[in-house]
């Protein structure tokens, strides 16, 4: 076994106090990549809590001008390694090098890293509200403490626990990162840690304002999320997981963003099959294929009513399922993932239509896979029908009529994501409008014939939504400005003498930003 | 005993299932006001959660015209009958009927429904957000289930479980409430909610919008605030209860707004002592004995530098606190409430000025309180020390030094509000600037100036703050419209075909309210 990596804590990289190590693997050989890991314990942990406590202090004065610089370095730092860590990132998890890695994650990360760092800037999601006859002004701005970001397997890059978007949003927010990396990229995540580190140090910000752990042992994450100086805590990945720390913090009264596992339920009604079956059949292969299913909005739930339009689409589906080339998972653990999680839906009831296989393709693998239930089925066990089988696989729940299959939305938990496509000649218009305020209120993004997959970086994006897709239905983990607001709190301030007040609340506007100024949002100076 | 008054449930008035029944008590005479009330079990509970997911549902079609409406003819009907709801609150407070139930309470109470009615109608708060590039669109709008509200036994009116400030922001975001009555007020609940409920029926909402218990066993509260098909909980009272319902609503998933303790930390600076003692010392009787000190907002600590002007305002102060009327308290678990936290203190090592006795004035009652501990005592034991004292009481920290007097700031909990008075030559100035950053992110609200009592109903409130002194940083309870977003969730509409859009995202714009356009506030129609 090789050295142990060194961790990077309260501002120095050095070897880690380790209660243990790992090695990832490289999925397409099935075989470790030969570095090593190690497994923090709880004086390390402890330790970087209070370097980022510290430095949560320290950056106040920083902000914003010094903490837009870093991520700004930081984005041009990772393009100057972009070969490298495109590279590492490709061992780690078997995705293509291009264009996935290269041509898509890797912009799309640098990309959000700068419109983090504009935000910080303009700061226009401080949402500054001024009430001049009572003397009160309010804002948004960075909490106290660190954030601890736990990335999920499924972005290298743009969900990185260092340079993805948690990581982004808490440092514009104003707020130093703890980061956990995922067990299967650390070497990735190590990577873009150097650069960050060095980024920092060209903006003279205090240099544990990013941290770096690879894992720790259950108890001692409880302990990171629900210490108390920590500030807050973003966590994309397993329910399980999620849950169990989501349980800590809550009784710390730590806030806690999770993204956890979705469905992504889609309804494909009589009309829209009747007019075009196989466009909408092509649309769900690719988005249920694309990285071998391995996206949060991936739909794993598909509505429909029966009859033969529905057997004919199921048929061309299946097909499509069998032409197409079965893609490398990410890890050993989402492979046997699949394998339980099909179990457990045939348990309920769901009948195989085709896959079902493990070890079908190059390294990690299973078959690409079809499920069936129908509707009465799915009502009389709504729970376990619902299992996310996190990879290349969907259920066909077949509803006997509309009523039933508007019923089955009653029976969503909370979902990213629920989508209808519906035809253009109004036949499905009565059965949208029974479907829609259901469905609308269990997923953070509704769709009309589109399918889920593809998160637009852009301000109205949820990237959230009820339990247990997430935490709390009303914040998202995608989509600048708003995804910073998860890691501030608000600020208001009553008789503040004018000349202590921050720039966002000054009387002259800096800032040149629209505030709430006695009810009317605008840019004008106040008095 | 009387017959057990009748609890709302499902849209009728009716006998509870009751496990169990309580007499409230008149403060004044400490004797029972005559009335019986029922403790409702599991069963009556659950009807009232179905009830409200249905109300729930119902609601969609009459929003926001029909749920205006409703609070408009609420806030009528309250004043119609003012005259019994005074005094019914009176009996059940021991609160004086002028000025401040019927001449401040009962007025701002209407006020507070009247704002809410109007931030349903104009919806500005649904933050609506169009991207137009990426056809994504998305706004704030109500979460889905009833929302439960429990309301406090400080404000029997304007923070009542029906007719209060959560009441008012749960129903003008569109959901139902199930409001559970202060122990200690249920008749004046009672009143507000037959008027409620004959404002449903003169707006035709669903009648089981408003539903009506007085009392639960603890199981059963954490059942209704755990319940699979509850949408949220709003809670106000004692941290204890308030922990216990978190516990059980975050394990399932379920938002949970809590106002719990606060012990608004006041500075006072060596120039402002020097400059303007006499007007400081008045200002903080005013506000530590106003509503006998059973304020959410009551200055209970005082932290001062070590010197001959302090401790001739601790002794200006506590002269006053001799020579003033010490009021009655709400409830006998106030005044023992006062007695076990005065131990506590003591046994902390706080000593006593004046004040630490039981039953000093009219009923329930309990002495005007003043404690002391040097800096260096409040530092060893810092949790113990910040005990709330609800009532008329207050600790003064007297600090060695500055150094030691920011040191403090760093070991308070999260409050709702800190306050800092200075002195108007910038004698002070470089001690605020040291202490401020620290308790700036400690509390919700920062005064200058300024003592916390007094919240000003207007949009940059924030009646809120860190763990424990509520829930999450990020939402007020007071404050319209802000104090909607608690019962919202973020909806993103990606792809949606234009005419099935809500109203505040078609690009018509019919609200003419300001949205976020392509990155700019405006109220253009889009196109």
């Amino acid at each position: 076994m090789s050295k142990a990596q060194p961790v990077l804590i309260a501002g120095t990289w050095r070897d880690s106090k380790s209660v243990g190590s790992f090695e990832p693997d490289n999925p397409r050989t099935r075989q470790s990549t030969g570095e090593t890991y190690p497994v923090s314990g709880l004086e390390e942990v402890e330790e970087a809590v209070e370097a980022a406590a510290t430095a949560s202090e320290q950056l106040q004065a920083h902000y914003p001008e010094g903490v837009a610089r870093f991520l700004e370095v930081f984005a041009d730092r990772i393009e100057a390694r972009r070969d490298e860590i495109v590279e590492m990132a490709a061992t780690e998890t078997g995705y293509p090098t291009s264009p996935r890695l290269n041509d898509i994650e890797l912009p799309r990360t640098t990309d959000q890293i700068r419109q983090a760092a504009a935000a910080a800037r303009d700061r226009a999601w401080s949402m500054a509200t001024i009430d001049s006859a009572s003397g009160v002004r309010s804002m948004f701005a960075a909490l106290e403490g660190g954030v601890a970001v736990f990335g999920p397997n499924n972005f290298p890059l743009a969900f990185n626990s260092i340079a993805g978007g948690d990581f982004a949003a808490a440092i514009a927010a104003g707020c130093p990162v703890i980061a956990k990396a995922n067990s299967s990229h650390p070497g990735t995540t190590r990577l873009l840690a150097e650069e960050a580190f060095a980024a920092l140090a060209d903006a003279r910000l205090p240099p544990a304002t990013v941290q770096l752990i690879y894992r720790t042992e259950h108890d001692v994450g409880k302990r990171l999320v629900g210490h108390p100086r920590i500030g807050a805590t973003g966590y994309t990945g397993s329910r399980h997981a999620g849950l169990t720390l989501k349980e800590a913090a809550d009784l710390a009264g730590k806030p806690i963003y999770l993204e956890l596992s979705s469905v992504n339920p889609v309804y494909i009604l009589p009309g829209a099959l009747r007019e075009r079956s196989d466009a909408i059949a092509e649309e769900f292969q690719a988005s249920c294929l694309m990285g071998t299913g391995q996206f949060c909005t991936n739909p794993g739930i598909v509505v429909m009513l029966k009859g033969a339009d529905t057997d004919a689409f199921v048929q061309s589906v299946s097909g499509r399922f069998d032409d197409a080339v079965v893609g490398t998972l990410l890890a050993a653990g989402v492979e046997s993932g699949m394998t339980d999680s099909v179990e457990t839906l045939a348990g309920a009831g769901a009948k195989l239509i085709t896959g079902g296989k493990a070890e079908a393709g190059e390294g990690f693998s299973y078959a690409n896979t079809l499920l069936t239930v129908t509707g009465k089925q799915f009502l009389t066990n709504p729970e376990t029908l619902q299992t996310e089988a996190f990879g290349n696989e969907s259920l066909f729940v077949i509803a006997s009529d509309l009523d039933e299959a508007i019923e089955i939305a009653r029976h969503f938990e909370g979902n990213l994501t629920g989508c209808v496509y519906s035809d253009t000649e109004g036949s499905d218009d009565e059965a949208y409008e029974r479907i829609e305020p259901l469905l609308r209120r269990k997923v953070g993004r509704l769709l009309n014939d589109k399918m889920p997959t593809g998160v637009a970086v852009v301000p109205s994006m949820n990237h959230g939504g009820p339990f247990p897709a997430t935490g709390h239905p009303g914040f998202t983990a995608v989509g600048i400005p708003a995804s910073l607001l998860r890691f501030t709190m608000l600020q208001s301030f009553d008789n503040v003498r004018p000349h202590r007040l921050p720039a966002p609340l000054q009387d002259a506007n800096p800032l040149n930003i629209q505030r709430l100024v006695d009810g009317t949002w605008t840019d004008a100076v106040v008095g």
